[in-house]
């Protein structure tokens, strides 16, 4: 992977200590007002951006959407076509001022492509030029940021026509999408079932890594705090890695929700995965619930948010990302494809992080999620980080042991699949956890592994686990020491 | 007219020195980045936004239209559909945030009626709560903002489906406005020819209006220099009429542009009428230039900007505006007609401000434009002041007298309009400017009037003006008389 060089104020006659971060005091998807404020004040005005009356328009049911889903869908006058749009803007979290712009672009993209739109009409860009910049900065700064945004724009294959640039105290960036759709071209986002799993196409700890990189520069009290359990070089790169997965699109992650008939997805912003599954989980028109047990985060990210006790909900799934994955709900027999054809095309890995369940239309994380280390490797593709060392494995006879690297992959025996209801079994369910890690999509329909319950040495709780690999079980202790740790 | 109530902060369990317009520095319109600065930065960054390639579509040249223009154009793939659409935002420039929603709404749509849209199919609401909002200001302000907003969306015939709410230092608010249309439905605003007047929907001032309440409220300094040639009444009562003024939609206006055959439109808003001309007059495909004659100004606005030296730019053209006036190039004979009827649907006066002649795409004023004041009537209708007095008639024998209040228009002989290069008459083509007052449509035909040189004795330059009626005469020797005053 080619690293992007170090943004370097001073090559651009700017002081060496000019920082884009410096100008606000919110960064990225943190900025969002908390949900519940947001739909109090929304309650109080009585509908607006809620969940209105459906429209019934050629034959099918399209409900207008708003709070709850990133994008609306407004049905137009024009034979079945429909106008989807979304808006996203917030301020820098990080120092690049092209990447800033990428990221930004990326960021409101990512609402069409949760609805399974791939192809946008036009952008229009928002700014909001500091106040505080110097002239100098302002014409350094300015230019790279809209730069950055044209170039995501053009990669998404489509064009910046418009917007509206403004004085503010913090620096702002972000824009307007919109698209034009026949019904078939868009994906409605409310149709999950129990039996659905949930995909996730980006790691989590944008937030995290963005923070981390800020205390390193300032060498700040919360600095000396994380320094314990993480390098410089692990956060740089963290940070690194973040600014390249929030500036990817999600564009293939959309094309292939239609080839896998995805029931509804959303993507991961500012209210965090939790928050963002809540909203989703709410809009479903069966009664199911999102149970999620996985959290691929950024590598070192969630040794970081324990150690900072609730500074990070980053466990808890409330964590503010930026430009995040999409979070989607596929079909059980379509997940594994799923995640086989996007590494294929992009070379990332996506997640299964969690099942649809029948349910009351909520959304949880498991007790003790598990979390998975992720990583952008030299070639700069994003992946799991593969266990690296055997020392310390635990004594665990039922284990399922594979080659490293090699598919790991369990399946619902056919009986199951077909009487949900069987006691025993869908005990299980929750349990059942797949994760398709540099694996052929032929191999997916072979592999079974046994259910194994595992008990963590370390946990206060006894926790059912499985355990593809015991180098991942090992990866796991990892994780439950850094909970004792701190 | 029913006045509204005052937004009382008490009634709303707020502090009494609650003010909206203290939650930023920068008010409506004049927080736009300057136009040069704008320009340069866009420039840099090489073509976005910038007046694009022509896109040929179902045999019409569409072209693509960015800062220029207040909305884009984007053709779409769907049989001859067009999507337009436009963004605005900016800061509380009136203290009722209920009024703040609607101006907010109203100045976003303007957008579109400048393109002759007349439906928008979908709005976003884009806020900003201000860090600095108590919770109880927040949960008081943020809803009666959003109220505002929708009703004036709703008065419309939208619906606001979307948006983003972020925290920020200064209270923001604003939205976008998207259309889809077929070709006919919406009018490029490139057509103006030699020939053309140009019509103001709105009377101007409404920057001046809000500042100068705002010293009135803080008895500052300012104030104490404005005291002298306002009372506190009339502050109040042109902030009351500038904030309705800014309240009302331009739709009947972009009805009529279809109607009248207008050949092009844009609306006033931050960079001032000016500004706003200059804009239009660039993107005239016929060689043209755009003279301004006629300043329509709220009721002692013009004293004000006179009294406060350079603060404001009024009567140069620069003063920034907040939701303004359309500003629409119209063929000569349809200009007066659709003053009539803007006023017979609305009841509000349209002014006719200037003319179009052949030229190098500049707009500007004349050295000395004739500033008309304007009021809301206690029937809440917009007009010029009539004349109160007769005190003080210059003797003006060549001057048509008129009954008050009946139409004065002047048409061009026949022979001008067919031979515009006739070398005398054109010399008199730049001042013949037209009004229309409180006129039935039928007479707007048979009117003609002289074509005066009128040298006002109070004025430093000698300069040709039009008198339709002595009455206006000595209104305009008032307005030399402020001047020479300050």
């Amino acid at each position: 992977m080619t690293l992007r060089t170090k943004f370097n104020p001073e090559a651009h006659e700017l002081d060496a200590k000019f920082r884009l971060t410096k100008y606000t005091a919110l960064h990225g998807g943190a900025c969002k007002v908390p949900s519940d404020v947001l739909n109090r004040l929304l309650e109080e005005l009585g509908g607006i951006d809620q969940f209105q009356d459906d429209q019934f328009l050629g034959g099918m049911i399209i409900p207008k959407m708003g709070i709850g889903l990133d994008s609306c869908v407004i049905p137009l006058r024009f034979g079945g076509l429909s106008l989807i749009q979304t808006t996203d803007f917030f301020y820098p979290l990080v120092d690049d001022p092209y990447m800033m712009g990428k990221i930004a672009c990326c960021n409101v993209l990512s609402d069409l492509y949760a609805m399974g739109v791939t192809e946008c009409d036009n952008m229009l860009m928002l700014l909001g030029i500091s106040s505080k910049f110097s002239e100098k900065a302002r014409d350094v700064v300015v230019p790279l940021m809209m730069r950055g945004f044209k170039d995501c724009a053009e990669e998404a294959g489509t064009t910046v026509n418009g917007g509206q640039t403004v004085l503010n105290p913090w620096c702002l960036i972000g824009g307007v999408a919109t698209a034009v759709c026949q019904l078939n071209e868009f994906i409605m986002p409310n149709n999950a079932v129990p039996g659905d799993v949930l995909v996730l196409t980006k790691p989590l700890g944008t937030q995290v890594s963005c923070n981390a990189h800020q205390w390193l520069e300032q060498k700040s009290d919360k600095w000396n705090r994380i320094k314990l359990i993480v390098t410089e070089e692990e956060v740089e790169k963290a940070y690194q890695d973040s600014m390249f997965i929030m500036a990817r699109l999600n564009k293939t992650a959309a094309q292939l929700m239609h080839t896998h008939n995805s029931h509804g997805a959303t993507d991961v912003t500012g209210f965090g995965i939790l928050g963002h599954a809540q909203n989703l989980v709410k809009q479903q028109k069966n009664a199911v619930n999102f149970i999620i047990h996985n959290l691929p985060c950024i590598a070192k990210m969630a040794a970081i948010a324990k150690c900072c006790g609730n500074t990070f909900g980053l466990l808890q799934g409330t964590s503010a990302e930026t430009s995040g994955g999409l979070l989607i709900c596929l079909p059980r027999e379509q997940a594994a494809k799923y995640c086989a054809e996007i590494k294929k095309v992009e070379g990332h890995q996506a997640w299964i992080i969690g099942i649809v369940e029948g349910g009351n239309q909520t959304a949880k994380i498991i007790d003790k999620p598990r979390v998975i280390e992720v990583e952008t490797l030299d070639d700069g593709t994003v992946q799991s980080v593969p266990p690296t060392t055997t020392s310390r494995r635990p004594n665990h006879p039922k284990a399922v042991v594979q080659e490293p690297q090699k598919v790991v992959l369990q399946q619902i025996p056919q009986a199951v699949q077909e009487q949900p209801d069987l006691p025993v079994v869908s005990q299980q369910l929750p349990t059942i956890i797949q994760q398709i890690e540099q694996t052929p999509a032929s191999m997916h329909q072979q592999t079974i592994c046994n259910i194994t319950p595992v008990t963590l040495q370390t946990s206060q709780q006894v926790q059912q686990v499985i355990v593809e690999d015991p180098q991942q079980y090992q990866h796991m202790q990892q994780q439950a020491q850094y909970q004792n740790h701190h």
